[in-house]
């Protein structure tokens, strides 16, 4: 049975026991062994753990794991959680499967706008949009910074993103499952 | 002379080939070749390459490089730019030496009450604090997500964070002119 790294920002979550045990449950459906961020059931909660002992646990996961399944929905801000990202390249690099899903349906340049930028005068006139504070927006449609999207593509991998953003944007399992069936193949 | 990848968001601002270049310069003056997003400075801007192909160039530059130094300053956030992010995993998995560096003093659970909550009530009863949306609030001190700092320390490396906020933190190069003294030992 392949070895599946769940990356994500759930452990964050108030009932993150419940949704992780739920996408747990889903990736054995589907013929996957579940690994990585609070997945180790019998030892100590991460809440309880040092950040080197975290990052200890999740490194050999990812060294172990055959495929990374992350999710990548918005985390604070316009972007993925970074601890999900670093994971992302990092197991691109050790040649590993790597999918994604995000249940936001704008790609990052429209999040730019409407969230960060929410308002505010886009400047068109230079071949590339710019904020008001001059900055660049990233506008190759993609579903976050283009090297997480190219990354996981150049590798086989696709990001399933959702049609329409669900009631529950941080708990919402239809694009996971999607992407879990995608991958059994 | 080792290779230096400079991961970090310069690539954004309005006036990025001029930090760009002076990010590069002193890099050289401390014995080292550049190289990172924007670096190829005979080829196209990046504004009129593909997805891909930025990619490629940037996999094709890491991989041959010695050494990551990244500036992780929050951008557009409370945390690093994600493509720097994914960039930092990516090369600590090709057993690359990474360094960071940023301009922002306050570490990121600081950062994440200061910034994302600012003025909101945390609930400090649980053992973790947690925000008014009942996500927690990682507390490990580090300068940004606990993968990002313990991958690059773990490593051998090490994240220079500025003592205070310097004038213009999207600029700024003390932190970053620490961080090469160091690299080149």
């Amino acid at each position: 049975m392949p070895t599946i790294y769940l990356a994500g920002p759930e452990v964050f979550l108030p009932d993150a026991q419940t949704v992780m045990g739920e996408k747990r449950r889903l990736a054995r459906s589907f013929g996957f062994e579940p690994t990585g961020p609070g997945s180790d059931e019998n030892q100590a909660p991460v809440g309880q753990l040092t950040a080197a002992a975290i990052y200890q646990r999740n490194d050999g996961a990812m060294r172990r794991a055959d495929v990374c399944l992350a999710n990548i929905t918005p985390f604070r801000g316009i972007s993925a959680d970074p601890g999900t990202v670093y994971e992302i390249g990092f197991m691109i690099a050790l040649g590993k499967r790597v999918w994604a899903y995000t249940n936001h349906p704008d790609d990052y340049g429209t999040r730019v706008r409407s969230i960060w930028y929410s308002g505010l005068d886009i400047d068109e006139s230079s071949g590339r949009p710019r904020g008001p504070d001059g900055l660049s927006i990233e506008n190759h449609g993609k579903a976050d910074n283009l090297m997480i999207d190219i990354g996981i593509e150049e590798g086989g991998g696709r990001v399933i993103r959702a049609a329409t953003l669900p009631a529950d944007p941080e708990r919402d399992l239809a694009a996971y499952t999607e992407a879990l069936r995608y991958l059994r193949g």
